[in-house]
């Protein structure tokens, strides 16, 4: 996608370890009119009319998914963060590790917002290692829900999470595949 | 706001310790049409043709605010949990006493995304003892930015986030204030 690949060129900045930061527009200020046209790049990609919700994980992929849900007319669902004490029992788990906070999080999801009649779009901001992909991926399957794609806006194509989707056979759509990013700048894939 | 209470009515219960689980249409599933009539009321009572971008913080606040932020055409900012490796220096912090995780937290939010010219609408899916909501004015005074106002979907009233914030003089408004919320139902302040 065009303009995403601009915002990314213009606007984001490379730090040590590889950590690519574009947080102007997408995960820590949000610019929705760039969210809205993710959300119909999305929408020529997926089959968008036969999806029952928008999923995503905490945090920043809430502001995407939302825009998506309300462009497609359905809801938005978010797997959490384990630890609140506002989610009674009845819920989906799935372990993943956070690069970002360097240890296990447990995500999870009341098993009464996702269940076998469920067609499921995951979305989300950016996928490194695909770890909190995986996660919402293990939810669906848990729900016995039909998982109809996975949509992401920015993928470290060098971390591997993008290419085992890939391999997998699931309908996976990333708009903007960093192949490379440091000190000589970011290459995107072709 | 009638249609905010009335599913508050319909599909809000009340869990032990008073706490009112909404995760149907608010904070776990998000019904985003809700949102736009949310955020268009919060455009009745405040002036948003003044603000230069909604402010809320991670995580359950991102969904309505990120609605709201597209309605009026500006940027919408979230505060973030402490502890992402994602952020470097640069960093307004304020810490709070979150109630959900029992627990110190810093919100942070980088320099670059506030500043002195901003003129900041706070918005937040939930208010209990203010706590998130205190913070974050926080991060605006010390951005020396402009506070313009405060809109909250739902306040817990019994737990005095809200009355501190009308005793100072914010522009503050809530569009569904719970006065009592036990084993005999959810009662709303007029």
């Amino acid at each position: 996608m065009q303009e995403l690949k601009e915002r990314i060129r213009q606007e984001g900045r490379v730090l040590p370890g590889n950590i690519i930061k574009v947080d102007g527009f997408l995960n820590h200020r949000v610019d929705t009119k760039l969210m809205e046209h993710i959300a119909d790049e999305f929408a020529r990609h997926f089959d968008v009319g036969r999806i029952t919700m928008v999923l995503t994980a905490e945090a920043s992929g809430i502001a995407l998914a939302t825009i998506c849900a309300q462009k497609y007319g359905v809801p938005m669902v978010f797997a959490k963060k384990a630890k609140s004490d506002n989610i009674e029992g009845g819920l989906y788990q799935s372990e993943i590790f956070s690069y970002t906070y360097k240890k296990k999080v447990t995500q999870i999801l009341s098993r009464e917002w996702l269940n076998t009649s469920d067609k499921v779009l995951i979305v989300d901001d950016f996928m490194a290692n695909g770890e909190a992909v995986r996660g919402l991926c293990d939810l669906v399957s848990q729900a016995g829900a039909e998982l109809v794609g996975i949509g992401i806006a920015i993928e470290k194509g060098f971390q591997g999470g993008g290419d085992r989707l890939r391999g997998m056979g699931i309908n996976y759509h990333a708009l903007a595949v960093i192949e490379s990013a440091d000190e000589n700048g970011i290459v995107f894939r072709e």
